[in-house]
């Protein structure tokens, strides 16, 4: 696990270190060469495979999105495990596209007397939990710090954040996080990206329930961070949604009803048949194959890259993710 | 004109001010209050017109691109211009286009034997063109620093860059940008965001002619900056390109010939005839009401947001555009 100063600031990025490796490393052939150990499988419960209906010409349109583990936003996560289970989503629809922004899903009535209703025992999530604490232990040997360990993991990303000022950007368990030290101690919270999967909500103090959910389509809308709830990351199919038309409506909603896409089914992975079930595997965050791959992606050294920048944003290192077979 | 430290770097985001203004004020309500006087003509010269085929239900389909001013990428402008001029692109595709990176379009043919033949009087543009030199005076009363003006002009964003590590970011005559501290001086470059457009190229010291050419579809690829000409951004139309199904051959170039968009004709404003011309304006990069926008972004103070980020980074600062009757 990878040290880190948790009251410091890594305000600089490092420069590239002399070549340890040859010339053509980049993101790809680092993924390439990560041993086997580096790899860890996804629990197909946290999967959530949302099948849509399919396209013009016939072809299957299907969204796998992974869940985000403990212990971030675990109360809508309860909820989407919920709404999944009562096969809630079935015949609702992608409903609302904005270009550079987001693709949403779910009743999208919800705020009408046609509402669908929603299944008892969804959980009202305060909006404290758009984070979650961190603490950190120093281990030290004759004064000098030897590893700081935080719970949940933090493998820091060297690069400054514009949008984190008292902390940093990194990974936790595969997912890019932020964490920042305030008051009540260090809180840390999943950032969004492109693909990120998040709950819509109407205005404070409603988080929403999970029950509408949006995929970012566009540039990382990193302004939401903490104000919004994140649950989780499309891993396969988002080409689905980020291709669809973008809705002339209000907010982007398709005021032609007929743009609608309907969803045909929304399972939990493990609530699938064996045989239909998808398998992932995600790259270690705190393996040493991350580590190079966070360094190569700041610091481009093959042949088509001339001025390496020094720095990357976390939304840049795409944590690997690959279908794998069932063992 | 604003002051800026070209000296020194900003290495805090500022926290969101007292109140001046209502409480719902927004990127939008900022862009909507801006006076006439904020706002600047795009000359019909510096927009490039694209036209593709009509999609699948007959619907026109039509991409605006601003081209960059001076004194950024002028070799690559100038030979888009002989190309528009000389009618190249017509005919030619949209022919690769790759989730959360670009699509890209021109000749897709031209390593080969059967390459269309490129006009004659284009530029072999030195890859130090990709940034452009930046001279800052300050100016002085009684020994304090009153203000600081650079060629070409600059209004920092007043937030870290993880891919700028001895500079800053910021606008440019209304264009995002960064500039770094280097032996030479300073040396300021356009930066890639969402729906920036480039010049696709081998592998250096090629740096394309400006025959084909990418638009950005995804979270700002930062590390191209630097490393390939950034010549303009899409104004309109984007979705025209984002939504185009993405393509399976190698490097997402389209393996199936008839997912190839056509390419009817790209013009410049200005040789167009009058009556169709397009028309736009920009908010001015260095104008109170930018300003303004730069802090509104950075600080979300309106209802739906509970948690300002103290920062905000140069690509979710979209300048606005807006399209005018002619005059």
């Amino acid at each position: 696990m990878k040290a880190l100063s948790a009251l410091g600031l890594v305000l600089f990025a490092t420069t590239a270190s002399a070549q340890e490796s040859p010339q053509q490393v980049t993101p790809g052939s680092v993924v390439s060469a990560a041993p086997a150990t580096d790899w860890r499988s996804i629990d197909p419960a946290d999967l959530l495979v949302m099948t849509l209906s399919p396209d013009s010409s016939g072809k299957p349109r299907v969204v796998v999105i992974q869940l985000l583990p403990p212990p971030f936003s675990q109360g809508w996560v309860g909820n989407i495990r919920t709404l999944a289970g009562q096969h809630w989503w079935d015949g609702t629809t992608v409903y609302r596209v904005v270009d550079n922004w987001v693709a949403q899903w779910g009743d999208g009535e919800d705020e009408k007397a046609d509402a669908k209703p929603l299944p008892e025992g969804l959980k009202v999530v305060p909006e404290s939990e758009y984070t979650a604490p961190m603490k950190c232990e120093v281990y030290r040997y004759e004064g000098k710090v030897l590893d700081e360990r935080c719970e949940p993991a933090f493998n820091g990303i060297e690069a400054i954040d514009p949008y984190v000022m008292r902390g940093q950007t990194g990974f936790s368990s595969g997912w890019p996080v932020a964490f920042e030290l305030t008051p009540e101690g260090n809180r840390t919270w999943p950032v969004h990206c492109y693909g990120t999967v998040g709950v819509a909500r109407d205005l404070s103090p409603d988080t929403g329930t999970g029950a509408e959910l949006y995929a970012v389509i566009g540039h990382a809308p990193r302004a939401l961070d903490r104000n919004i709830a994140v649950v989780g990351r499309v891993i396969e199919g988002i080409e689905h949604l980020s291709t669809l038309p973008r809705g002339r409506g209000e907010a982007g909603v398709y005021d032609d009803p007929a743009l609608k896409v309907p969803i045909r089914s929304v399972r939990l992975g493990n609530d699938m048949p064996e045989a239909e079930r998808p398998h992932f595997e995600y790259l270690a965050s705190d393996s040493a194959s991350f580590a190079q791959l966070m360094n190569v992606r700041a610091n481009r050294s093959d042949e088509f890259y001339k001025v390496p920048a020094g720095g990357v944003d976390v939304c840049n290192v795409s944590v690997p993710v690959r279908r794998v077979a069932a063992r």
